[in-house]
């Protein structure tokens, strides 16, 4: 490390002082993970305010080959954010909104913007940056991007892919590519944009983009209904979006598990339903609209009900109780990290395949890990769900991940049986790289070929996404 | 040419025979432009049925770097589908609908399927495919995926892009990457397919597609409105985005010189407004509940006259009115064509910038050449115009070409001042192909690392989309 700090030496004295620390006080929180589970370390931080900047940072690097690593938030789950020694680039500075075009329902802004910063902006001039996430008050555009990132929204928005107009992306050499005008339309060769979304910056420093913004809803509806399983809960997705004709923003399933995990351990909320079954879920309409969204909602529970789909349901009163509903919906992980260790899979099959892939997967972990129960929650309406393991009692229970280990592996087979995927929404980081490779090997073999013609080096995040070789 | 066949007897005598064809008569439509301004000329004609062929074919092409141009429904626009010597590879025998999952909202076709056949399936299975064009009847989902095809459902459903959910390639060396299960989520590496989307068949051979289908429109209105300028015409955009709450599937500008083409040399066309102005808009609003686009259409409409944006307008009374409307837009390409040639430009700018673009490039260009006149129309919704420039006078008028030369000059860099793209939705191709090297330098460069890394003997489509080095 040492070393590296005398490598970088040339590189830091011609930077601004507040370009760069290699203050281990102010490096520490940078190179933990989120969840704490990960520690590491780099020998300096650099926090560059200027595309400039970044391009002498990156260049210099790539020279030297010098391991880079560019971080947004830190909000990852999957380790991709994390330095191992890499020297840290954090677009935390490069904060600014630079365009707001309404017309064009569009914002460009720097990578370091606060995704809560942009949805604010973007409400402050009548419309809506959907991307929505728990995460959403650190995570940080370039790395949203980066990750393309998920959420309650994608149902009706998609995912952070979909919401990318253009970006601006330094590349490995210092060559930066430059598309932040905004267009709709533009078929001018390969979407290299396309390359650097999701690729956990292995390809690249993003520093600016361009998102889309929408009309905001004019009303919505937040219901919490009662399924006897995840098949209903399906049905009923299928109806909700017939009688709404597709103004479904937001379909959320909730085993009771979870939702007991987080009224046990989460202060201040409450079950709006009497007599809960098995399963719950969340549901969001929103319409153009005013006064249409409850309607619709109203209309289609009414309808399920008749179907037999629902035993019991609620719809919000106000916004207020809205957003009681969703503070049930969203304390689901709190609870859950509150009630002890558990074994997390973040998968999506078809959606037409959701309930007879959690019957089986559910049935067969729960059989192979004593002790074990599920808790699964999540976008089924995305075909994502979090498909957890836990002990049944609380607590610290070291040993438990140990022991649920074959059940990652039975999951992730029925996930493929299923025909699904490992990582819906979370990534590969550096904790799905050997699942990666075995079920992608051609398309992984191709990976790494354009990995090298854009990072002949390997300086940008080395160790993350793809497999070592 | 001879050569050309000699060199593939090795592999034509192993194919069946129904798998190739050298007569010329059979190869003869597939060498030519749709517009029939390009002849070419292949030595053979590849026909596969089934994905073993195309790996075949492509392998043997590949290690004695013959130069192979997959083809669809050779309907492109831009030159990139007329074969110079190369090989084809016609996907027309691959035509099955493999899998239709109406609960996963998805159709898995192969890559020879028409895009009316995908439309018709989708309505049978009571679900909508929206990608919609003039070419529908022959254009093919491969050839649609490897332009990014736009049409005029763009502003509400996307392009292609937008509308894939996954692909099978045969990569040049005949490795296959194959992704048809039809998630909505899927965060596992780069996003692959999105470089064979709009690649114009230089990367490799789409051979099947997993395609977004979605919840058919309950209800649908359809107007005509006479605006003053395409200033006002973006005026209305905003307008009826806001009152029909999002629900406009459809915005197409028509100057009136396009409408009169149209009229003049089209049979049974009728204009439904009285007393037209110099631009015309077509609004098509679609709504998932029944009785409703009409409401919301009638609504934004009386709106937009009490705001004085909108002179004159027609809501058509029954569906067959509505389909003489688009009838009424779609044939100005047909009247255009009749009136004589044209310099044609398939531009885009923000949504923002429209109106400002098409005044200047609209005053400059008919100053710069005598006897001309802007025939623009298209889908300003999504900031994209066919903005062509005409004579005056009907008749073939061979010099016309040339002297509006300067014009297309003036008019892509006026698209350069408004931060616009040279190529919306037609794509590069052998025409524009000047035009992006200029404009796009690094992107070039980078483009072409990636081609060298996926297509290292150069096989696929040589000759189109990047420039000659």
């Amino acid at each position: 490390m040492t070393q590296a700090i005398d490598l970088l030496a040339p590189l830091t004295h011609t930077l601004d002082a507040k370009a760069f620390s290699t203050d281990p006080g102010e490096i520490g929180p940078h190179a933990r993970d989120w969840r704490g589970q990960i520690a590491g370390s780099a020998p300096v931080l650099f926090k560059p305010s200027t595309l400039e900047e970044v391009k002498r940072i990156v260049t210099y690097c790539n020279e030297r080959s010098i391991a880079l690593l560019p971080q947004g938030g830190n909000t990852g789950l999957v380790g991709g954010s994390t330095p191992q020694g890499e020297a840290l680039i954090s677009l935390k500075r490069m904060n600014r909104i630079t365009k707001l075009d309404p017309e064009n329902d569009s914002i460009t802004v720097e990578a370091g913007t606060i995704l809560t910063t942009v949805q604010e902006a973007a409400a402050e001039a009548g419309r809506l940056f959907p991307l929505s996430l728990g995460s959403e008050g650190s995570a940080m555009i370039g790395g949203l991007i980066s990750t393309n990132a998920g959420g309650v929204h994608v149902l009706r928005y998609g995912m952070m892919r979909d919401l990318v107009l253009g970006l601006e992306v330094v590349l490995p050499d210092g060559r930066v590519i430059c598309d932040l005008a905004g267009l709709r339309k533009n078929n001018t060769g390969y979407d290299l944009k396309q390359l650097f979304i999701g690729a956990e910056g292995t390809l690249g420093v993003i520093t600016a983009a361009t998102l889309k913004l929408f009309a905001r809803p004019a009303s919505r509806a937040v219901a919490i209904a009662a399924v006897d399983s995840p098949s209903a809960a399906v049905s009923l997705l299928s109806l909700v979006k017939e009688r709404t004709g597709g103004s479904v923003a937001a379909f959320e399933l909730m085993a009771k598990s979870a939702i007991d995990f987080a009224l046990e351990h989460v202060p201040d909320l409450r079950q709006p339903l009497a007599d809960p079954t098995p399963w719950s879920v969340l549901v969001e309409v929103t319409s153009g609209e005013r006064d249409r969204a409850e309607v619709l909602m109203e209309s289609a529970l009414e309808a399920a009900f008749e179907a037999g789909l629902v035993r019991d349901g609620a719809i919000a009163q106000s916004q207020a109780q809205a957003e009681e509903f969703w503070r049930l919906r969203e304390s689901i992980p709190e609870g859950e990290k509150a009630h002890g260790k558990a074994a997390k899979h973040d998968v999506s099959v078809p959606v037409s395949q959701m309930a007879a892939f959690m019957e089986e997967a559910t049935s067969r972990a729960e059989a192979l890990v004593e002790g074990s129960m599920v808790v699964a929650f999540g976008h089924v309406g995305d075909g994502n769900v979090h498909f957890n393991l836990a002990r049944r009692q609380a607590g610290a229970g070291q040993d438990f991940l140990e022991r649920a280990r074959p059940a990652t592996k039975l999951i992730y087979d029925l996930v493929d049986k299923y025909g699904g995927s490992i990582s819906a929404e979370h990534g590969i980081g550096i904790l799905k790289q050997a699942e990666l490779a075995a079920r992608k090997p051609v398309e992984v073999a191709l990976m790494r070929e354009i990995k090298r013609a854009i990072d002949p080096n390997g300086i940008m995040n080395p160790r993350v996404l793809l497999p070592a070789d």
